[in-house]
């Protein structure tokens, strides 16, 4: 039975996003090779390949390039011709108005000059911008502060908190999952830290302090953000793997815990949304770098979490580009998907239709209480 | 290249399935929150969103309310409504009469007063039962006999087992699947056994005590069922993982082993069934919690296993709503996937009918010795 | 929209492989049993059910029964009767030429007398053919070598690989990628290599030796394949998973390090061809034995790995029919993969042919320098 599914795909084209997860766009214009590397996630090194040849790099010469006035599916060539033809914020303004998002959730933890900041997002795009503070930021800005590292990272926390939505954690990339993730007592603290500040006190690695910053993150109320799964090889992969996490979940009560990202591990990241009341997830970057497969990632988030307990992110940062596409990938992915499951009336459509609305903002705007 | 596959599909309707993984079904009236907590497999806590948000929800409401004579996709309010104007009993008979089931092996292990039995079973499904004896709760009825622990604990399964068609083992519950499964010593047993017993012989967590029952069961020569990978947040999902058990399975010769559910290790399962000429595989309830998404999940199982290793249940348990679904979705799952195989012409039909047979009910029938 | 992708039908069905990991067909006669275990790859034993019933048997009933002059999906008893009325070596010649390959590495370690070596291959097929030296078997020559062991490893290694265009690692059937892969010390080497030989210098498990062999490898300036993934039992299959490779392939600067078949863990080998640009990655045998089901493998290759990164191989052994199927398993799986994100307009035409032509030969011919 095929049904008349024009509804259900003019709403999901329709339908304003909230971008729970994304970082500013560079506001300072760059070079090829920043361009490039860029298309790049889990290479910290420039790449020797062109970052055009991989699923991201043919989905931004498919969906970007009409955004730049270019035919679809434009060389290479053609394409960073035409783009560097710009000046990056009218760049920014183009993608970002164009994504159909109303709201973008900024992790402000990396970018510093270049990169756009909470205001400059908003201006940028006309849209509503939140903040979400990244918890090893903190603590490394708390190390350089004078007097006792805890309640200093307290006072900080709460302060840049109490304007933000949430918080983030990229355990992931220091020492990652595995291993004791319990609340430090306050000599163990007190002790890290003050071996911490003597080497220094810069780029946080002590699992006692991460632990720390996890346990006071929870005390907030507000939701807290996990890196899980593909990033770049700083992080080993395999100890971002959700279900490391399991103890740590148990002891975090009714604290939304959102786990972002997670491929290759998101039939893991959906079963503990299952398993916990409390645990959310988001396929973030990887569908933007999964390009014409990220159809089938999408499948597999709608596995076993529940349709309350999945979000929509693009974990955008650098080109505007990637703002931008995350929401045309999602639409068109989920198109795909729904419409399937409709189309062998394994679904409704009205029940599709209400599903996009939960993923696409309705469960973010109940978690971030974003009014 | 499509072919009539009007034969195949007639088939694959009209088999009768063993359902060789099962529980008894509610026998007692419940409110709702029982209802929608029994959607939800990997919660262990009071769920705090809607049961029916979710793909078996969504699965439940579209092939189960034709059953109770409401339309396709009623809604959550209108499905429970109708089911709580019958007995639960005419529920049951019901749903389990509507699966087109020939056999149930069902695993007493669990349930207790409130749920229906063996002879229950039959009853209300009119087909036949068997049982399938579950290791840790035989321990834990030993431990509470007098004398020698080993002794009691060897007899009670020996006269268990007399009438059942094989054991199964829950040690993903009990510790996980990592570390030692070698079959301990005389001395070894006798000590854990008294430690357990000062400590009230309840819940057997000990190793000792769950590899020595795992190495007597495989002494009965009947099948050993493994419940693997999805399940109650209980379980470490991690330490669920198939691939933990290759060092015991490297000792198990003939002894069929079955390897339960095993989301998201399905490919892991599929794999160890074609190493071992005595490992098994089967998606257990994997295919009702997946709804719309079984279908790719089938097709995993389908992957590495041989067809002569790969098996059906349904692992339902509490609403019959689970023991019906299961055959929907695993009819109409396997219908689409095969369907595909043989309109690419990559399988014949006559091939595809004989798979058929050989998951539905052959394996089972053989392994099991029903005759 | 649908495209008229006749084309890119014509020029998958047309390219010329290079088949980048391979070995010897059988050159000398043998038993259906034979027959029938060399299609399971998982199990070291004797199969005790039908080797025909499983997504392989059935791929070869589909695809080299009418090389054979059969009907498609002729029974297994007819097939073998046809089989064992060739010679052989006519079914070599039959087979590889069918093939559509120009090119085959052969991985000269496993065989001796009964299997086809270098010039075998090269006179059965008419095409190219170039060694691969296998690390272990050199290590187990040098072993069996008079003076100082690492004296002897380093020059056999040299002598062999001066007409090879690479070197294979096994380490994943000699414990696994766990633990310290980085390079001992001259004096460890020393002495685990008098260990050895005292015990007799037979299969090499000791894990010093196995590191050294690895780093050697590195020196030469040629790709170094791995053993990723799926494999026969002796094999521990989550010891073999690509991301505990992270330290070591830190530290491999620009020789191309080949990750050969990797299922289950073929998104974790693309996320590594990602992360490093040294990195590559081939399906090999999986998508053999994964017959009817070998697109949705070969689709999980195309998602994070850049296009420049992908490899083909058959890894074919022993009954020439897998040398073969190989490359129809990969045309078909390729083209309908392709012509699907063509026809969705994610990808061009042209860019699709390209990468048919990176995958298929370009990037093999380039790292392994064929010229």
């Amino acid at each position: 039975m095929v049904s008349d599914t024009r509804d259900l795909a003019q709403h999901i084209g329709e339908v304003a996003l909230i971008d729970q997860h994304v970082h500013g766009c560079w506001s300072a214009p760059g070079d090829r090779q920043r361009f490039e590397n860029a298309l790049n996630e889990a290479n910290s090194e420039p790449i020797t390949h062109s970052g055009f040849d991989s699923q991201l790099g043919f989905a931004v010469r498919a969906h970007c390039a009409p955004v730049l006035g270019l035919p679809k599916h434009a060389d290479p060539q053609a394409y960073w011709e035409r783009r560097r033809q710009f000046d990056e914020n009218d760049l920014n303004r183009l993608f970002l108005t164009a994504a159909g998002v109303s709201d973008w959730l900024v992790d402000t933890g990396i970018g510093g000059t270049g990169v756009a900041g909470v205001a400059d997002m908003a201006r940028l795009s006309g849209n509503r911008v939140h903040e979400v503070v990244r918890l090893e930021e903190v603590a490394e800005q708390a190390a350089q502060l004078p007097g006792d590292y805890a309640t200093a990272f307290g006072d900080l926390l709460r302060r840049r908190a109490a304007g933000a939505v949430g918080t983030k954690s990229i355990l992931a990339y220091r020492g990652g999952f595995d291993g004791d993730l319990s609340e430090p007592s306050t000599t163990e603290v007190a002790e890290a830290a003050a071996r911490w500040r003597e080497g220094g006190g810069t780029r946080l690695q002590d699992r006692v302090l991460l632990r720390f910053g996890l346990h006071q993150a929870l005390r907030l109320g507000k939701p807290l953000q996990f890196h899980v799964g593909f990033g770049d090889r700083d992080c080993d992969l395999h100890k971002a793997n959700p279900l490391l996490l399991l103890d740590f979940l148990r002891g975090t009560a009714d604290i939304p815990i959102v786990l972002l990202h997670c491929y290759p591990y998101e039939r893991e990241a959906g079963y503990l949304a299952q398993a916990f009341n409390n645990v959310y997830v988001d396929g973030g970057l990887s569908v933007n770098h999964l390009g014409a497969r990220s159809r089938a990632f999408l499948a597999r988030l709608l596995e076993m979490a529940p349709f309350s307990k999945i979000l929509y992110s693009s974990d955008g940062f650098g080109p505007a580009e990637l703002h931008f596409l995350g929401t045309v990938l999602w639409r068109r992915g989920v198109e795909r998907l729904l419409r399937e499951f409709v189309d062998r009336d394994d679904w409704s459509e009205p029940d599709a239709i209400r599903v996009v609305d939960l993923i696409a903002r309705e469960n973010a705007a109940r978690i971030y209480d974003l009014g």
